[in-house]
């Protein structure tokens, strides 16, 4: 008799993002597994146990909770804004494949979520308002030659840019890399909007350009926007600017 | 005394995907504005003016939205999915940004929900775990050749692809158009997904490739997801399959 897997997304750092669906599943778990920051953020419950682990052990963490749903618990893999962009749910079905073959009769059940872009972008205006992309600058999986030519291609396409993942501690000139490699393609004046700690008591928005961009100002809770030539900027008085990306082609 | 603007995500037609700030902004608001089928799904409230009109007028809607909330009213505008990704969000501050100067002194709050392309992805497994973008099939607004060369760049830079607004009466080819022009770029084999009235009674996902797929099975209420090279499918005995696109570049 085996349980269940639970994918669930939280949302972004405030709670009213969460979902009814996420709310329900966290309920129901006998078990709550992700890392640290994210496990912490669900109300504790009696009876069930909670297994929090490192941000580098993503494969490990999917067999843990693949194998405890294996024996008949219902398991809750929790990951930050949208567990299927950029986060757990990847990571899961890449150990099922590469897993046991009785693996593949469970029952796996994703909750989606609000992502970072979204909550940023719900901040700022409405930068996703028309055709965007996701990027993720981590090079841990990746080759650096593949971001660029994703960046390439992006900029060249006239897409928005959502920047996931832009810094760390291991590689932190990734971002004034992308900056510098996506100034190749696109105009200095390009808008570039750094939302930084969305959904916490410190959120800061920071408006900037293409050009003037100072890469330190990214830090690893940064979703990083850059504008496409329909992206505009709504001037107001004692308050923030609001940024749009017009539906109509320019 | 000016009232506040709620731009609201309603997620897709599941209602258990909608988030605890979407609720509350549904409950505070004396006035529900939207395209019908979204204002159907708000749960009536007495002294709660509802406002209902049809698909195509964006801006009037909008424009009404912020002339109720400059005489004070608290007003939700209410979208299917995520506002701010191709939909109400970014016509609203259009609105603002060719409105009276007035209109930019309001408070307007959005709040972010699941879009199409999460739902969809969730069904599936996790088909954007790695870099994608989303690209609207509607050339209400912008030219066929501009969405041409967004189709060839999201190809060219590997990005797992998803279509919103794939079909309309008006434009009955426009995803068989949309297929012919990645099949330049894209090997046949390409995995293609179409996700169906997701969260709806008679949701449905169909499994096909770029040179196989039949446009006829895609229709308004369709979600395709284009892989990547990344993108990988698990079968299963019993079960419909898993898609995932893989975290590491291949």
């Amino acid at each position: 008799m085996s349980g269940v897997l639970h994918i669930v997304g939280l949302g972004p750092a405030d709670e009213r993002w969460l979902t009814l669906e996420a709310q329900e599943a966290l309920r129901d778990a006998q078990d709550i597994i992700g890392y640290e920051p994210y496990v912490a953020r669900v109300p504790v419950r009696e009876g069930q146990t909670r297994l929090a682990s490192d941000n580098r052990v993503e494969i490990d963490r999917a067999k843990e909770a693949l194998s405890r749903a294996m024996q008949g618990r219902v398991v809750a893999v929790v990951s930050g804004g949208d567990p299927g962009v950029f986060a757990m749910a990847a990571a899961v079905f890449e150990a099922v494949d590469n897993g046991p073959r009785a693996w593949r009769e469970l029952d796996i059940r994703v909750a989606p979520g609000v992502s970072a872009m979204q909550a940023a972008a719900a901040r700022l205006g409405a930068p996703l308002g028309h055709d965007f992309c996701a990027i993720s600058l981590s090079d841990n999986l990746k080759p650096w030659a593949v971001i660029e030519k994703r960046l390439e291609h992006a900029a060249k396409g006239d897409f928005v840019i959502a920047l996931y993942n832009p810094a760390s501690r291991a590689r932190p000139t990734r971002i004034a890399d992308a900056f510098a490699h996506l100034r190749k393609f696109l105009p200095g004046e390009t808008f570039v909007s750094l939302a930084k700690s969305i959904g916490r008591a410190k959120e800061e928005i920071i408006f900037s350009s293409l050009e003037a961009v100072d890469p330190c100002e990214v830090d690893m809770s940064t979703l990083v926007i850059i504008g496409a030539s329909g992206t505009k900027r709504i001037s107001r008085e004692g308050a923030r600017d609001w940024v749009y990306t017009s539906r109509k082609a320019t």
